[in-house]
């Protein structure tokens, strides 16, 4: 038996367990969705979902399912669960190849019932950008700041805000950037206040947090 | 001129600049305060203080200073500020040797007005002790996790709350815990949902994620 | 002569040399296999072991020889041997993608006579589901305890037995897992008593360890 | 309250819980031999204990307490505890500063009960040194093997036994031993069977696993 | 004959031979300061040169040697060399603590000739005080930018100015800064245009660089 | 909107955006490259460009293109800018194998505007291939030194001269070179005065910063 | 002009440059080896050679070629040069899996004109096949130890013989291997005297090294 | 028993063991110079050797001590041993703080009878110093070359001279430098023929393997 469900995890944590489908068969995947949908459980979600895993299931699952390609994410039983209505967070990115790991944790975070708003592209090299935001960054709940190569946003944009920031490093860059080493250490020693950080390319982790951040304020929960 | 205070950071993140008092002199460290004291800013904190410093600070600072020596904290013009009545913030720890990091986020944390509930020696090595303590982590805002060696206690500490976990690595340990990375990548990679982590030992930056938190979850800030 | 075959081993060490065939051409493993057979050996083992390399065996090996698919096991001359009856061993893992390391040892051990309890996909996310198998756990005479991303689970159960735990830290993860670094840094830093650690993905390795353990609880070896 | 004595833990493991001095105050040991006397517990044990701390011990606590010097172990209430009588444990170390560590493992194997055969300085770069032992060690039911620099001594004993050996790598050495390093990873890729490894200088750990296995081959725990 | 002094230096590169007094005798400084006067140098520099250091050479040697402490740079023979007297060189600095560093390339500037202008904790944490000062920096005709922690000051001045950054990381910071890798490394995957980056705690090997490229700009060297 | 291009960015740095084509859509890059045209940028730039790359945009753009192989660069709207004439920079090379990195930084200069001298193939294991070009190395305004393997040529050059050298460590070795850090060390320590460093194989950002050095030494910028 | 091949080398170091294939293209690699015929060098060797790239070379180039498999070694004009006639250089390795590199050594060495006796696979973890060869590599004028995983093979042979050992470290292994890391710190930190250590998978380099010695003892050179 | 001295070694390897003293206590080595002794062992060498351990020596050892304090060497029943008559080690060194190791490599060639030519502080930053000793490093059998920082001085040395060069990385250095890891992988990588490293800081291990060369190159041992 190779999976051992969690069940229980919903009135845990609150949500599901996600399917974190990279390293599992085909096979494997459908057959935790088909456990998961028994269950009568709702809005499954698998992340590092390529397209060839959607068709896979599309074509095997007797459910529906959602292929959200830029965010490489499948979603089963997709249904509106309720909403935070009040207030938003703000997904921040540094730069073009960033966008995988910022749309992963922007689909997560409105599959999971969130207003979202994507600012992409606003690395420190051109800092004129991110100002030309900030409203929507400090009014946010809380604010996800994805960023490769040096990951200086994190800092900058914390030093703005009085919301959390959870700061997600990418593996985008190349040379002493050691697959996302750089952004990591910057984000750990960043010294601005609010930053807490997730694992390298982790888009899904943050968007848990803030999630979770969200719900608060909207006293969710 | 050695210091450029940041007295607008009041203004834009809720709470005035907090001085990081190791590398600097004890001259240093009083003219930061004494300016900030001009200023007319409240509850001046010093973090990393050595007793001596306090006591230096004590002797040439005209106002009254509070030393909370297991935090290595001293803080100057200490009032109470607008509480975050509901709710508490969870400061669990792992061993006796990570009482230092845990002191100074829950210090941290009551002067920034939240509740705090502690929580120590509770290390996966002996879990029974963490079960006998399950209801006060489980209705907290947020929890601050602080352990050390493996730092294994967040992971599991996250899968079995519903709030965010904020977690602290420490330096506690020898050997391959290289001071602390062995704690760190741990928490960076747990398979638990909800977990955001701090640089090592950086129990200050774990307090003021968590009570950005928990003032969210009061309708302030 | 590319391979001086250790046949003193089974004398030595209780049992034959096994052959890592990762890195070996499909012709040396055969001739390896075909020496050993002449030398009057059994269970003839290779680990690592290509459903290629398997087929090409077949067709070329004089004798017969079985495939454990999700083990990458190969064997050839299978028999039984001098069993250890009292008790069992224990191979514990943390996630689904961690089934290839676990079967590994849990392949091995049964090979080399040990009765064996495989308590799959009970990692401390949902500690709820480890404390379910508590009984097979606490009974065996030695667990092999499989896992990846921050593997705690090797120090959650070694603080609920009384018998070694051989870890096995696996590769799985991404970003700061480091290829399987984290977990063993894990493992290597537990704050649980009876925690011995082997390679990175060593199911191997774990599972003689756990053999020997087993042989001396049932006065053999 | 600094610490949660696991008072439980020689039910479920059956020893009581291990002091850690280092990096706590000597006020804070005493109150914890203290209260696990109380409790009835007997042979405590604190390890990396200096001598200062031994003699703030002796001072200030009601019951004698002895030092192990060469071990850094102090021990209180002192008693002869079930025997594990057939066989003995291996201790085996490659040089001369390697000697703390080894002690550290061979005093904990002789409180907890077992016969202990101390095998000293015996490194590989004058390997007959080590065959002039082979009996003792290959008659043990197991092997503790502690060796700093390239740490080399744990492969060539593990090739030559049959018996678990757990390898405990020390910090002894310069440069790009990188404080143990060099020797931790030698034990962990060793190409002989049967090794497990244990943190950098944890001897203590290496002879709980021993102890273990010693009790397992004397029919007890 | 321990030194070999590089009196050609000065013929080929401008400058003489600086003295690194760390891990040199105090008689071993002495010695080579004699030989170099002797041969007519003026300006003779020693940097990492402790206050102990300075007052013995102030005794011993014949000739004036003035100190600057916050630099920590001791000065013989201190003439008036061929100015830069077009533009100015700017150096930043992110916080307190980097003082020293960025003293070091000030005062070593100011030696060889260069119109310095000192912008100091300036961090992006508070990115307000940086703009501040735009003016000055971006009529620098270089900037050197000295920065801890996560160093991200580089990247953003970086982006603001049309003239070479060379960016120092330094030691400032803890934990997963790892004695100024952290910094280091955001340094050099800076995602703007421009800069050059020296080692840790480098202040005089930025200097000199700065050095150069304003003599440069000035027509000289 | 996946990009937000820097149109400002000619003002503030003196040249436009450049394209770093690794890691986006070939969709991506056409779209970047038609809206900088748009504005009227001139001297497109997108580097690491694979020949399909180049040949898809050649097919898709309305504008001419050129592509430099061996550098792996494209140019959009190629004119000629204002030039630095007085003088060149040289890029030297340690080994064949450096060509790619030597030919980016050598192809973007004079995109720039710069006269280019190239000295390749002159590693320090045949110094005298070095001194044999020694005239166009010293006479350079700044030199750009590529080496991978042991780095050593950027310290050799860098002793020699009396301008910047801009050091760029490449990714060519193996083993203990670890891509490229090896390289990268060597640099950042080096004992010769005047050297800057990018990051592994980043022959881009060298040339930015010798072009910036030149334009300078040219009265330009 | 993409190389400057140092025709020079025979005269400084005895020995034509020697051509890494890794990395240049077959027209590179093509073109120096027509160049050095010109030059009228004989014995030119390519290591790192595939086989494809043999083959180009015998169809292009007008001489003779031959081809090294397992050793990847390629050799244009092939004679007989000055030979080492008195005694012999030890190649020892420690795997099956080591072949490759210690074939590169072997063949390289057997160009030079050394006679060279390989003892392949006797790694510690079955001693007794090393022993059984004693007399061949203690009569070595120089050994060259081989070996993978921990490397251990290189200390104990250095424990066994006067005559220096040159140990090679290879990338075999998987996990805390870390590419060969494990093995090069193993023989760094070597316990035994006369060990000095080549780069990762560098049998050439290795073999250059012995063969200097050698020819020292030969009275050569 | 604390040590099992090697007195065999000197027939097996044709020097006695030699004591580290760094991490033995003034008694241990004082038994063990004693028990050298005794054996009849002459030239008995202890390195790491601080000036406290040699007057304790001294005062308590019946035999006459020398200290050679440059080198922290002391020998007890020192004679004149079988010279290697013909020709010379060259030890060559980068700058004045690698004294400490480049004496010891030189003090213990000379005790092993060896001809030593010092030539120091040569680093790259100044190449004309070395070439103006290049008729004595041309001219030796073995070199050995020592240096810290970026350690280019091997590669430079190797590519000039036809014999074997034993390099030594130093700890000398600050930051990147990482405690000499630079100056290792510099080394390591070196791009001349002909270099074998040992671990940073052990002149003694260069000594012992050019000592090997030399009387190899002597007709000796
Ligand atoms: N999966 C495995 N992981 C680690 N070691 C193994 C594995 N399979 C076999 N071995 C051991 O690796 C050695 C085989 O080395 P070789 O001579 O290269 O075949 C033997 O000592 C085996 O016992
Ligand atoms: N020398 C040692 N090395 C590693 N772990 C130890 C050592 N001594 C005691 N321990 C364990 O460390 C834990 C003590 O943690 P603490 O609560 O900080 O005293 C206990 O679980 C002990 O079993
Ligand atoms: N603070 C410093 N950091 C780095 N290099 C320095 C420093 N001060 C002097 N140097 C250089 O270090 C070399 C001095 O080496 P030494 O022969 O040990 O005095 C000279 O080339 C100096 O230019
Ligand atoms: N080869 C290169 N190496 C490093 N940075 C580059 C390179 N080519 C372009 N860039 C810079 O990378 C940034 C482009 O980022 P992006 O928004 O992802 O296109 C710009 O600031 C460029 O100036
Ligand atoms: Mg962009
Ligand atoms: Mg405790
Ligand atoms: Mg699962
Ligand atoms: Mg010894
Ligand atoms: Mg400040
Ligand atoms: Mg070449
Ligand atoms: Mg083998
Ligand atoms: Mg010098």
């Amino acid at each position: 038996d190779f999976a051992k469900i969690d069940h229980h995890r919903k009135i845990r944590q609150g949500m599901s367990e996600v399917v974190f489908c990279e390293g599992k068969t085909e096979q494997q995947v459908l057959k935790i969705f088909e456990r998961m949908i028994e269950k009568g459980e709702v809005n499954i979600i698998g992340t590092r979902a390529s397209k060839e895993l959607y068709e896979y299931l599309k074509e095997n699952l007797k459910e529906d399912i959602i292929y959200y390609e830029a965010a490489r994410i499948v979603c089963a039983k997709r249904v509106e669960i309720k909403k935070n209505p009040k207030g938003h967070v703000a997904v921040v990115s540094a730069g073009t190849a960033d966008l995988k790991v910022a749309e992963e944790a922007a689909v997560i975070l409105e599959i999971l019932g969130n207003n979202v708003k994507r600012i992409y592209d606003v690395g420190v090299a051109g800092i004129h950008r991110l100002f030309s935001h900030l409203d929507e960054i400090q009014s946010a709940n809380a604010v996800v700041a994805v960023a490769g190569m040096e990951g200086a946003l994190a800092s900058v944009v914390a030093g703005l805000v009085s919301r959390p920031v959870i700061a997600v490093p990418t593996s985008v860059g190349y040379g002493a950037n050691f697959k996302g080493l750089s952004a990591l250490l910057t984000m750990l020693n960043s010294c601005a206040n609010g930053v807490a950080v997730v694992n390298i390319d982790n888009g899904f982790g943050a968007a848990v947090v803030a999630h979770m951040i969200n719900s608060l304020a909207n006293g969710n929960l």
